[in-house]
């Protein structure tokens, strides 16, 4: 019996979560700089060219600061916080849409009192992130938008 | 200046909505058999082999019956309703995932008393959806759940 094309919705105590779907902690999967970060793979399959992920990153946590090729289309599901793209850096609410263009810095963040929760689109075939050097990190610090944003208290 | 990488959810009395994204009435696009249904396509670009879409069926509306080798990838947002996939019928609510294999029927159901909401990733590149002959939809209406479905009221 192959599986049903239903999945429910089925969120406990720790946030949103899916029956079948597996929901991976970041910690457990590399030494890139994050905090308080899960995801859960909604979407992959081998006769799709997309991906569809939901990431959860807890109240006062952050996702990686990276950047990579591949582009993000985002829709925030819970929640609140904000978002570094590129130079910019912007508040978001459920279903706002937020779109990481290629090569460009990102970073989601999320409020210090809720969780942030958002879908994420990718192309299943993607590049490796890339993390940024003290050099990156210091011409992003001389904004002082994003400077304030990558201070946020969290750690 | 580009468009910012952040576009604001801004639902309206008519249902949800997105800054910048425009909202089409299915009625507007062909001849298939539909009711009340508008799509605002939320992410397509020359970058992404994905898509993806926000469909929205009004009270008692339904989406086109119809099978096609591309597969769709659901996550319903709002409201309530059912799905008809292959010869399964299931009810639906928020965050639940809907997953429509290669060449399947199916269709999406609006409750009456709610609008039914979905997100749809497809394939940026598709094949042209079928609609069922007569002979198709007898062998349909030989299944009664799919027949209890298929005569749900609304016209």
């Amino acid at each position: 019996m192959s599986e049903s094309p239903v999945r429910p919705f089925a969120p406990d105590g720790d946030g949103y979560r899916w029956a079948t779907v597996e929901r991976k902690r970041y910690k457990e999967e590399g030494p890139a700089r994050f905090r308080d970060i899960t995801r859960q793979t909604l979407f992959r399959r081998p006769d799709m060219l997309g991906e569809l992920r939901y990431f959860e990153v807890a109240p006062g946590g952050h996702s990686t600061l990276e950047r990579h090729v591949h582009v993000h289309a985002v829709m925030v599901l819970r929640g609140s916080g904000a978002v570094l793209v590129g130079e910019g850096v912007f508040p978001v609410k459920p279903y706002d849409l937020v779109t990481v263009p290629p090569s460009t810095w990102h970073q989601f963040r999320a409020s210090a009192d809720a969780a942030l929760g958002f879908l994420c689109m990718v192309d299943a075939g993607r590049d490796v992130p890339q993390v940024p050097d003290a050099g990156e990190i210091g011409r992003l610090r001389a904004i002082p938008a994003v400077a304030s944003f990558l201070d946020t208290a969290c750690d």
